[in-house]
């Protein structure tokens, strides 16, 4: 084991009350809206001064960039890079949809999945990287439902497009109602989703299980 | 034909002029957030003083309440009205679905529909009003599908509440992504998921159409 250096301590210190910034900054804009939330307001919720909180963050527009990269390296981490090596297209699809749900439910910021989807806010080349990103990941849906129209795991008529965006549309509508105090677990919103996404899109003498 | 009186006129003169304000500010509102807008930002953009914006709305919050009222209007007329006298169930909530696609896609104000559906702004009366006529059309969807499990149109297996709002996740996700110049038509969009989606629910020996 390589033993913990001085900076390396310091390193994770910094990026630890970073995130912690994130997730305060998170909760206020989508409170109060990215314009109606000033940097001061963001120190006070942190217990910084403001002079404190430029210590971590360049300018708000940085801190919403950061919020959004933070949670596309969450998706790609939980979602995308632990499904791209399944080799059948349509199980690959599953998985990726039963983990997509679950992203959405479990422990991680809601706020942060908000600002992601509904905050088009930055128009620099950060918003450039985030919107590629998102991108990809519509690509990656696409490429696997051509891949299993192609290999007859879904049927002809399907279009690889708009199997793409009723996937997402199903599955990010999630933040909008699921609660975890509800009648339905998250497992069974999963289950169901996948049920019925997929029996809808398979060759109709392949939809019994 | 009833005679038009000056009254009826002027008062059909000052809801367009209302309609016209409430299209600009839903655009600023989407542009620069609902915090960034400025009731002063609004008029310049109508053409008109402060106090010229202040004839046709109270207040910045009424604006906006304004808008989504009229964005349940207009959903109402166009989707939800129609639908409901349709008896069988599966019908209804195709008919629905496709109805709902196309206020999506076509001739009114995409922004009215990001303003409905991303901004919690409101936290008052009217804000309250706004998710009442939300949650009536997820009691009507949950319902129409209730019944459609009951007649055994829908497998048993399906859960009324998340096929609501699997529903309208793809419904509702059109407006992050298509566009009017893309490859693929409303017809399309509409048809595509109206095939996939009910086929996912249908009982298997049902499936094929």
């Amino acid at each position: 084991m390589t033993p913990t250096t001085t900076s390396q301590k310091d390193e994770r210190k910094f990026e630890d009350a970073r995130k912690a910034i994130l997730e305060r900054a998170a909760l206020l804009i989508c409170e109060q809206g990215y314009e109606g939330t000033s940097m001061q307001q963001i120190a006070v919720s942190c217990g910084l001064t403001k002079a404190g909180l430029y210590h971590y963050v360049e300018s708000k527009e940085e801190l919403l960039a950061d919020i959004m990269g933070w949670g596309m390296d969450i998706f790609e981490e939980q979602v995308l890079t632990p499904v791209q090596g399944i080799e059948d297209p349509l199980l690959r699809l599953e998985e990726c949809m039963r983990r997509n749900v679950l992203l959405c439910t479990r422990g991680w910021s809601r706020e942060i999945t908000v600002i992601l989807h509904e905050h088009q806010t930055l128009r620099n080349a950060a918003g450039r990287t985030i919107n590629a990103r998102k991108k990809k990941y519509v690509a990656f849906l696409e490429q696997s439902f051509r891949e299993a129209i192609a290999r007859k795991l879904v049927r002809p008529e399907v279009d690889p497009t708009i199997a793409a965006f009723s996937f997402l549309g199903t599955v990010l509508w999630i933040y909008k109602w699921f609660r975890k105090d509800g009648r339905l677990t998250d497992e069974q919103v999963a289950d169901g989703m996948v049920d019925t996404f997929f029996n809808g899109i398979r060759p109709l003498e392949r939809s019994a299980r």
